[in-house]
C-alpha cells in the first residue's frame, strides 16, 4: 500500500462530520425514516400545531445536515395537505458543539431552501425558521416545553468526557477490551450512564407533552461490551496500530497505557434500562440494524473498502490522537491501522450495529415497559 | 500623513463588527441603558415571564456582542430578587446576516457566562439558552408570538439593498446630498419605507402581545434628507476623495456614478412616520442623543481623530468599495478620506446623531401618538 493512499480527512470537513456525512449517516436515516413517519404523524395528529419546533442534536456540517430536516418538513407538508390543514412554522433547531463550523451550515440555508422548494412550492410550505445552539446535548439546550420532536443521529455514543481514574488501568487498550480490568468496564459504564440520564432529564424537560425523539445510536448486539464486534472491534484495531508503534520506539509505552476514547457502544437492553431508569419517556420502538463497515465511506468507491474505513475513522479519531501522540506519528498509524483493517475486512464479517429508538415524553406515572 | 497610519480594518473583525464594537456603540447603548430598564421593568411586571426571549438583531461579533444582554439579564435578575420571584429562563437570541462570524460568538459563550456568575452567583440565576438565528431582519426571523424584547443598536440604517434605477442619476454621488436629483431621494426613501416596513411587520408577528423593542439608529436632526449633517457629511467626505480618484485618473467617472451606499440616515419623525403608519406599535419614548465622529474608534487614543474615524468607516465601507472598484485603489481612496477628515474635523463641529426609541406591540385598534 502506498503511503498516499492514506488521506489526510480535514480537507473541509473534520471530526465528526465525516461520519455524519458519510453512507453511514446517509443508511441510518433511510433505516429511521419509517420511524420518523411513524412518530411525525402520531406527534401531529395528536397536537396539531401551528408551529412545530425540530431540535436535531449532533447537527454536524456539510451536505447531510440538513438531510432529516428535509425529509421531516416534506412529511408534515404531504400529512397536511391530506388532512387539509394550514401549513405549520417550523423551527429548525440544529444543535451540536460549540466547535462546530455554524458558519459553513448557516451560508447552506439559501441551498437547503432551494432545494426544499423545488419539491414543495414555496407558497404553500410553512415559514422556516433556522437556528443555531452550539453546546452539549448532555445538558440543557432549549427551554422548558419548546421542542415538539427530536433527532439525533451518531453521536449519543461519544461521552461527555473520558471516564475519569483509568488512565493507567487498560494498558495497552483504548477501550474496552477482553483484557480490560473490571475497573475500566465500571468507569465506562458509569460514564456511559450519568451522560444518558442527563441527556434524557434535559430533553424530558425541553419536550412538550407527546413531543417524541428518534435516536440512532452506534451500539452492539452483545450484552458484553468488550464483544469483539461493531466500532469495539475498530477501536481494538486500532489500538493495534498503536501498539505496533511502540514496539517500533516511535510512541511511548506509557503514552499509549493513558490514551482512552471518549466513547460508549452500547447494547440497546442497556440503552433501555437507562430510559427505564430516568422515567419521562416511553419506548414506542426499538429497532437493531446492521451496515457493512465499507458504508464508513462516502463516494470513493474506486479505492478500497479498507481505505474508506481507516479514512473515516481519521476523520473520527484525528483530532484526539494529535492531542495526545502529536503529530509526527499520525500517518505512520493510520498507515498501519489500515493495514491491519484490509486483513481483517478479507478474513471476517465486518459490521456495525445500529441501534434506533423511537420514544415519546409521557408523564413520569405512566412508565411502560415494550 | 503616513500611508502606514491608513490601518487596514479586517484584521479580526470585518464591516458593521467594527463599528459595532467601537465606543459609539458602547455609548449608544448607555444612552439606551434608563429605556431598556424601563422597558425590560413594564414587560417583566406586566407578563411574569418563565421563559424571557431577547432577540439582538445586528449582533455582530465582537467584544460587545454579549455587551446588552448581559445589562438586561443583571437587571431582570435585580427584578426578580426585588419581586421575590424565581428567576426566568433566558432565552438569547442573537441575530445577524449569514456572513456574520457565528462561530467566535459561540466560542466566546463560555467568557460571556463567566462574566455574569461573576457578577451573579450562577445557582440563582436562570439558565440562559444562546442561539445564533441567521438572516435579514427585514423579513421574518422567528415563530409567531415567541419574543418577549428586541434589541438593535446601529443595524436599522442598512438597507436591504441599494435603491433600484439611481446607477447613473446621482453623478459624483455615494448617498443623498444637496447635488442629488429628486428622483435618488424618492428612491433612497421608498427603499428605507419597504425595508422599515417589513422589519415592523415582522417583529409585530413575533413578539408577545405587550413585547417591546428598544432600537438604536444612526439618524439625522434635519427633515433635509440631504442635511451635511451626521452620518450624511461622512458620506459627503467619502465622495469627495473618490471624486479626486477620478480626477487622478485612478477612477472612471462612470464607476463612481454606478456607486451607491445601501443607508438611509432618517429623522425621528420620518422613523415615527413610518411606526404609525404600520400600527402594530406605540411609541413609548424617542431620545435623539448626538456622539462626537471621534468615538468611532475603539481605545486607539494615541491616534488622531480622523485617524479613528477613517479606520472606523474603512471597515463599514472596505468590503462595498472592494467589490465596486477593486483593490488597487483602497489604500489612496481611504489616503484622500482621512484628509479631508482631518480638515473638517479642525474646522467643524462633528457629531452623529442616535434615534433612539422604545416602542410596544399593541393591539391594532389602539394606536397612540406621542
Amino acid at each position: 500500500m502506498k503511503i498516499d493512499q492514506v488521506l489526510h480527512m480535514n480537507e473541509g470537513m473534520g471530526e465528526a462530520s465525516y461520519a455524519r456525512n458519510s453512507l453511514l449517516q446517509q443508511k441510518a436515516i433511510s433505516i429511521a425514516k419509517p420511524m420518523i413517519e411513524e412518530a411525525i404523524t402520531t406527534l401531529y395528529c395528536n397536537t396539531l400545531p401551528r408551529n412545530l419546533a425540530i431540535a436535531d442534536l449532533g447537527c454536524s456540517s456539510g451536505p447531510n445536515t440538513f438531510f432529516v430536516v428535509t425529509q421531516i418538513i416534506k412529511f408534515v407538508e404531504t400529512l397536511s395537505q391530506q388532512l387539509n390543514r394550514p401549513s405549520p412554522e417550523y423551527q429548525v433547531l440544529l444543535n451540536d458543539l460549540p466547535a462546530n463550523d455554524f458558519n459553513s451550515i448557516f451560508k447552506s440555508i439559501p441551498t437547503f431552501k432551494h432545494e426544499l422548494y423545488n419539491e414543495i412550492q414555496a407558497n404553500k410550505i410553512g415559514p422556516c425558521f433556522i437556528s443555531g445552539v452550539p453546546g452539549s446535548f448532555y445538558g440543557r439546550l432549549f427551554p422548558t416545553r419548546s421542542l415538539h420532536f427530536v433527532h439525533s443521529s451518531y453521536s449519543l455514543h461519544w461521552l461527555s468526557q473520558v471516564p475519569e481514574g483509568i488512565e493507567k488501568s487498560n494498558k495497552g487498550n483504548i477501550y474496552i477490551t477482553r483484557t480490560s480490568p473490571k475497573k475500566v468496564l465500571k468507569a465506562y459504564y458509569e460514564q456511559f450512564e450519568r451522560d444518558i440520564s442527563g441527556f434524557l432529564r434535559s430533553r424530558a424537560e425541553e419536550l412538550v407533552e407527546g413531543g417524541c425523539m428518534i435516536l440512532t445510536i452506534l451500539g452492539r448486539r452483545s450484552e458484553d461490551p468488550s464483544s469483539k464486534e461493531s466500532a469495539v472491534h475498530i477501536y481494538e484495531l486500532f489500538a493495534n496500530a498503536l501498539n505496533h508503534l511502540v514496539f517500533k520506539g516511535l510512541i511511548q509505552a506509557d503514552q499509549l497505557h493513558s490514551f482512552n476514547i471518549p466513547n460508549y457502544i452500547p447494547s440497546s437492553s442497556e440503552l433501555k434500562l437507562q430510559i427505564l431508569k430516568q422515567g419521562s419517556f416511553k419506548i414506542n420502538r426499538t429497532e437493531v440494524s446492521s451496515v457493512h463497515w465499507t458504508h464508513c465511506g462516502t463516494d470513493n468507491q474506486h479505492k478500497s473498502g479498507a481505505y474508506n474505513v481507516a479514512k473515516c475513522m481519521r476523520a473520527v479519531l484525528e483530532s484526539l490522537v494529535l492531542q495526545h501522540f502529536g503529530e509526527t506519528i499520525i500517518d505512520e498509524a493510520f498507515r498501519v491501522f489500515q493495514e491491519l483493517l484490509a486483513d481483517t475486512m478479507s478474513k471476517e464479517k465486518t459490521e456495525f450495529f445500529n441501534i434506533t429508538l423511537y420514544l415519546t415524553k409521557q408523564s413520569r406515572s405512566c412508565v411502560c415497559f415494550h
